[in-house]
């Protein structure tokens, strides 16, 4: 999994890291922050809370081992120079391994917001996760690809799952929204867009390398595209649950 | 305790690594989700699911141990070049010193989940929890060793004790099924069938150096073998014990 | 954004490093403190300090990276003798990622102080922190200029957004003296005060390059200040929030 | 302090490397589920708890530092080769400042169990800690005198205090049998034994040296010696303590 | 603030490195210890838990710096010699940042055990507090004096407002002892002698450099003196606080 990019400049380094470090911190401060609010809703929605959190734990963990590879895959070669790659490379796995976890449990989190019967609830389970581990699994190869056409039939394929994971939760978000009370439905609405929205940049960062810009450009934009993706569909999507949990809690015990 | 294999490919370093970095992942988030979610089950219900966080936790501690002699062990030639050992080798003991602490706490745990009188509770685990040790001990020699022979004797020596251990979890389990509510006698079915799949990987895995099979392939399916049994035999036993504890709670007081 | 500065005298060197481990060890004891009292204080003022402890902590990590930063940019020559700045160079970008996450959770502190009708809160919302954004945004360029002209204009920019919110705190905080028992308006005046005084150490750190003195004196003028203005406006406001949420809890339950 | 040892075989170090581990990670999780625990039991016997859970702390904290300080004072010198000392050395302190912690702690734990009246307890502990710091201070010169004389001289003194405890806690641990429910003395019959039989391992393992073995043997039979009676003096001893605690709850609130 | 020792006998180093590491521990446990213990004390006696756990976790966040400083300014020559400055140098201005932040604290402590009305109390704080800050600022250049002179003049002006300090604490302890249950007065006794006793220990510590020692020498007691002193009146004054507590407790509500 050898990035094609062998070089950064000073300024290309300092944008990734700190942008990963925005991440990281993003990460494990929305995970402490669910973990400690659990005494503000009712116990039957502190679940959701505590897999919000374990989803940012997750990525927080990634992210810290994304940061230690970064700094050992570059090397600086003078004060404000290049930075160049070393034997030791960066690795574009972590991401996937972090997906492989945390997608299932977002998927699992998004359900039971929805208060679906238990029955329904199974049947979507088992049909939404594996189609997400498959679009994931078809992803990698093509990340890794260094040509474009291997990049871009993997990603076609990926794309299959994840438009599938996408009209189903929207579908079923939109049916849910009847069941809950007015205020509660303005957020659930929110975050049908944020869904949406955030998902839909995975793909784009995925493609830069195919734009025709610069490997390192390209390189730059995909890895911050990537984990500001990452920050809105997991910190922020998790204070959205957080808000919808608040609500239904007042709701129910005023 | 040297490895006989002296030089990894890129791609072979960084499979190893990539799993030895997920089951560290899932180890120790299966660990503090487990710890947080003891308000969601009965008090009675809570030991075992503080004996599964305790197993994930020390696996966790391990494969943070695994990773960094990993990494200390090859290092690397070139960008994108092979891995070639250190004077430092990789330590293949911490799986064994594991398995000394976790499986004892596993056959713990699943006879708790039998909810059998105190007695026989004391005999079972008096029989179990030695096998369990020989098993071990057994093994280790075998997997240290670098020629065919005596690995296959180690081998079949730590498969005796195995068996036995497997033979009478299934009896209890089995037994077990008439005492508890329908719902919860399906989950005691699953966990089970995970038993005997998962502790089944193990002796397979320890094998593959003898399937002719090239040293460093063997290695690596060796490393994912045990890393993918460590993780279903911890963590998802350990949350379907969750599941079980809940829908007991639940039973018992509606 | 590499540093202007190249050479520190022994001396400059740690007193900006013991500084910098002063703030770390306030930010960290400060979260902790607060997370662990949040017992003392009625549950609808626990949020506050929850958030306050989720600034403090934020601070707590970026000065980890600050003082890691700042030990591996600037070597030792000799013993006593002058840092010199490596090729790794010291990270100027840190405080600003930090202000991105901490200073719009200070505003919604502020704000909860406040005790104002849902409506207001969230319309003062969407106004401030857009700002406070914006008034980082424009600040940073300036911060890594070399030059003093581009220094000053954007500071200027950045200055404009900064004197709103700084109008629109004061106003707001001067109209909730009159909804608080007597007691807790003395602390809300001293929070007026402090926010005041705090905030605006930052623009005059911000300037001390350009007020003509020695490059590394500037330098260690200005990580001081940040420093010392970072400590203020995040642990001791957030003691003083504190104090206000034990004053109310007394006031409403005595 | 240093160590007479400056060569060890690479089997000799990863022995003694994977028992301190297997110590380390024993600690770490009593302590650990100890902690968690507590709400198992009823209140008046949770000091005990605690006091047994900041036991095994202190001992995981010591043994993080004696693996970093072995990692760090053997060097590898070829794949598969010997491990020799260098300029750092190994620090056979830690040991004894960690007695110096832990020991007395233990002597409190003990008594407290006794449910002894207020004042026989302060008279007990006001004897048997500072014979306790007498013991541990007459053995350090012993531990670490490269010839044969000292250490038995030193040893022998350190025997005196040494009878004294055992004997004193044997008499009392004797006679508040009859102050227990039948159960709880079953489980403080064991207790003495594990007393008698674990501390008297540290003796012995101090002996090794003097047992006319080659230094490097006698090194790794020393430190294997005091690992595993440490393991047991205080992991162990902490869970029967547990399980006391466990059934005095039940007892005393069925 | 270089220190003038540039080399430390083997001994000298293992010394001082050990009592580092016993006071590491000390703080830590302690502040864990009392963290755990709030639950046994009535809600009015945890704040001052609270804040002795503060001031260990402070002073065991600054002892792992001063330890990590220590083996960074100090590298061994061979095995069993001596250890030599390194360009690094030891940082000197830790305790006195510790001191800065825990003295304070300490203050509050002891005077939150005095029961005073809030005026009172108030008006004590607003006196010691700057005095102590005074007493810290005054001490610091004479401790990185090399020479004499200066080093007994800065001593001097920092010893009045220390012997205010303890005179007004001493007055006031003395006076509280009627106000208080016979029982909690004898140990508030113990705490005011605790009080003169370790806090007597720094100026000593301070002075044995121009006792006419040996460089070395006087280093190496002074760095003993200091880090006793500092487990005395940070750990054993936080534990004579938590048994107050205990017993105010019971006495409150048997
Ligand atoms: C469509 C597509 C992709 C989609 C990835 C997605 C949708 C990832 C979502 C990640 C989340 C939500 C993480 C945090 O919770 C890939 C794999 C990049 C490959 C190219 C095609
Ligand atoms: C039969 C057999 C083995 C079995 C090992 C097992 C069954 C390990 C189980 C580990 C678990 C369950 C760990 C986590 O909880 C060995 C020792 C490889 C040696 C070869 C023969
Ligand atoms: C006006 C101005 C600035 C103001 C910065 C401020 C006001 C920062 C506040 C930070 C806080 C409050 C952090 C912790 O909570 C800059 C950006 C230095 C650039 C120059 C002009
Ligand atoms: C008699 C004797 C010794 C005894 C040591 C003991 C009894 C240590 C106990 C340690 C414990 C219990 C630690 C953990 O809790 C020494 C000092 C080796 C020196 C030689 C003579
Ligand atoms: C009188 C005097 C001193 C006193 C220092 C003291 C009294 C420090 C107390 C520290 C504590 C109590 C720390 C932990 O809580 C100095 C500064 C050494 C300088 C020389 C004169
Ligand atoms: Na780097
Ligand atoms: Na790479
Ligand atoms: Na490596
Ligand atoms: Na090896
Ligand atoms: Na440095
Ligand atoms: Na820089
Ligand atoms: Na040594
Ligand atoms: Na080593
Ligand atoms: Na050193
Ligand atoms: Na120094």
């Amino acid at each position: 999994m050898s990035s094609a990019v062998e070089t950064l400049s000073n300024g290309q380094f300092q944008t990734v890291y700190n942008v990963f470090s925005f991440a990281l911190a993003s990460m494990l401060f929305t995970a402490l922050f669910l973990l400690v609010s659990q005494g503000r809703v009712l116990p039957r929605y502190r679940q959701a809370l505590v897999v919000s959190a374990t989803v940012c734990g997750i990525a927080a963990y990634h992210y810290f081992r994304i940061i230690n590879s970064f700094n050992e895959g570059f090397a600086p070669t003078a004060i404000g120079g290049d930075y160049t790659l070393t034997p030791f490379g960066f690795n574009e796995a972590y991401r996937y391994v972090d997906w492989l976890l945390t997608v299932p449990l977002l998927l699992l989190e998004t359900i039971a917001v929805l208060a679906l019967p238990r029955a329904t609830r199974a049947s979507l389970l088992t049909k939404l996760i594996p189609a997400s581990v498959l679009m994931i699994a078809l992803g990698y190869p093509g990340e890794v690809a260094i040509d474009t056409l291997p990049k871009m039939l993997w990603g076609a394929a990926s794309t299959i799952p994840f438009l599938y994971i996408l009209y189903v939760l929207f579908v079923e978000l939109t049916k849910s929204l009847g069941r809950q009370p007015a205020e509660v439905a303005a957020s659930v609405k929110r975050l049908r867009i944020l869904l949406i929205a955030t998902w839909g940049v995975y793909p784009i960062s995925y493609l830069f390398p195919v734009f025709g810009l610069d490997g390192a450009d390209a390189f730059v934009l995909r890895q911050v595209g990537y984990s500001v993706a990452d920050v809105l569909a997991k910190c922020l999507y998790g204070l959205v649950i957080y808000k919808i949990a608040r609500m239904k809690s007042a709701a129910d015990d005023p």
